[in-house]
């Protein structure tokens, strides 16, 4: 399994991706999920992929391909552009792959995040699915998940505000979605990489892998469960009413 | 959509259910999922049900007639007997119903939650599935959910534990688990139907039905959502790592 997840704030972009890939329970390895494609000075593209790790190697070889001939993602006009770029990849795999896998029942599955910016435009952060079509992620909708997403999604719906919330508040809800969905489901797992974006700056500034067991990782989880534990105690007492009749 | 969760702790078990159901997204529909076989001084059974609504009802309708004749759940001897009874009933169901669902592509989808004590014995929380075995709650797994679980687990993980958690405490954790969910997944909705019960009452006194938009509801929201964003904001920063090499 995979979690990936984007978080776009007015100040910019958050982007972090686990690295646990398995086939079956038996075999579980270590992959990075996070691929970046920089010009800096003039764009700034980040991939996150989730879905079979075979295909996500592929599209990602042949956009880098591309990329070192200057063209694909390295010429492409706009973040909308960037996007339709992967996608275009993407139905080039599926029409390579797809009818080989779905002989054997298995499905062309591959989705991948793209967060990043290009000089002319704002940030942008965009879902890629296996069809090659494009969402785009907006001020009302301001993060997108991939793989996983269930258990890291209550902690951004209730926390990320496009308008309100800082990057640095952004990268630490995102860090705490990462640690609730490793928590209750094993097949998440780190090292994280994770990054922050901060808009107009064309380059990667901040960005960290988050090896198992880092002390500050720690730290966040250890601060993280008081905090929950005193909130929760500090809630007011529920108010039962003896006059609700029971259910039959 | 379903979501239902039992607690157990060492003063107690809580017991929740929504009320929301549907086929389809065009037919929503509001319906207790929570069921009470009670016999004052010496035994409280609570079912709350999971899958398809006419499943439900008819399993739920099948203890009761045996109930009322002083059999099934009214004269199984201890908790582990009454998760077996409802076992039974799920599998006499199956018999009738299975191979023509079957037929049309529906699952025989029916999951029961039983929570309660029974005269002699402790409390004791148990899931009944769909093919008529139960599985126990423990006090290394103290809780058990049923329906769409995932958006509601983060927070009981970190906060649930037998032997630390008081039942006012487990309580509000529950509360919190069904913001949580309706708050993600609209299929998942009120009236939340919500017990508490205390090892050795044998009796329900107290049980409160959360209408929609009920005010103490709409304060633990908010103060909770106050609370996590206060503690978002007191974590220590994230350090990012210059020597990271970026992933390609």
């Amino acid at each position: 399994m995979t979690y990936c997840v984007g978080i776009m704030t007015h100040e910019g972009l958050v982007l972090g991706s686990d690295s646990r890939t398995n086939s079956g329970i038996d075999m579980v390895n270590a992959c990075r999920k996070m691929h970046t494609f920089v010009k800096e000075g003039s764009r700034v593209l980040v991939l996150l992929t989730s879905g079979s790790l075979s295909l996500s190697q592929s599209v990602v070889t042949l956009l880098r391909r591309e990329f070192e001939q200057e063209a694909g993602l390295a010429a492409a006009p706009t973040m909308y552009d960037a996007a339709r770029t992967i996608g275009t990849q993407i139905r080039n795999l599926a029409a390579l792959d797809r009818e080989s896998l779905e002989r054997d029942h298995f499905h062309f599955n591959i989705n991948v995040l793209l967060g990043g910016q290009i000089q002319g435009g704002p940030p942008a952060l965009y879902l890629i699915y296996p069809q090659g079509n494009p969402l785009m992620a907006t001020p009302d909708s301001p993060f997108i998940q991939i793989g996983e997403s269930k258990y890291g999604r209550p902690i951004l719906d209730r926390g990320v505000r496009y308008h309100e919330t800082s990057l640095e508040e952004a990268a630490k809800y995102a860090l705490i979605s990462f640690d609730s969905t490793m928590r209750s489901n094993a097949t998440v797992g780190p090292p994280i990489d994770l990054l922050t974006y901060v808009a107009d700056e064309f380059a990667i500034k901040r960005y960290r892998r988050f090896e198992e067991g880092a002390p500050d990782l720690k730290q966040i989880r250890r601060r993280w469960e008081q905090s929950l534990r005193r909130a929760v105690r500090d809630l007011p007492p529920i108010k039962f009413s003896p006059s609700d009749p029971l259910p039959e």
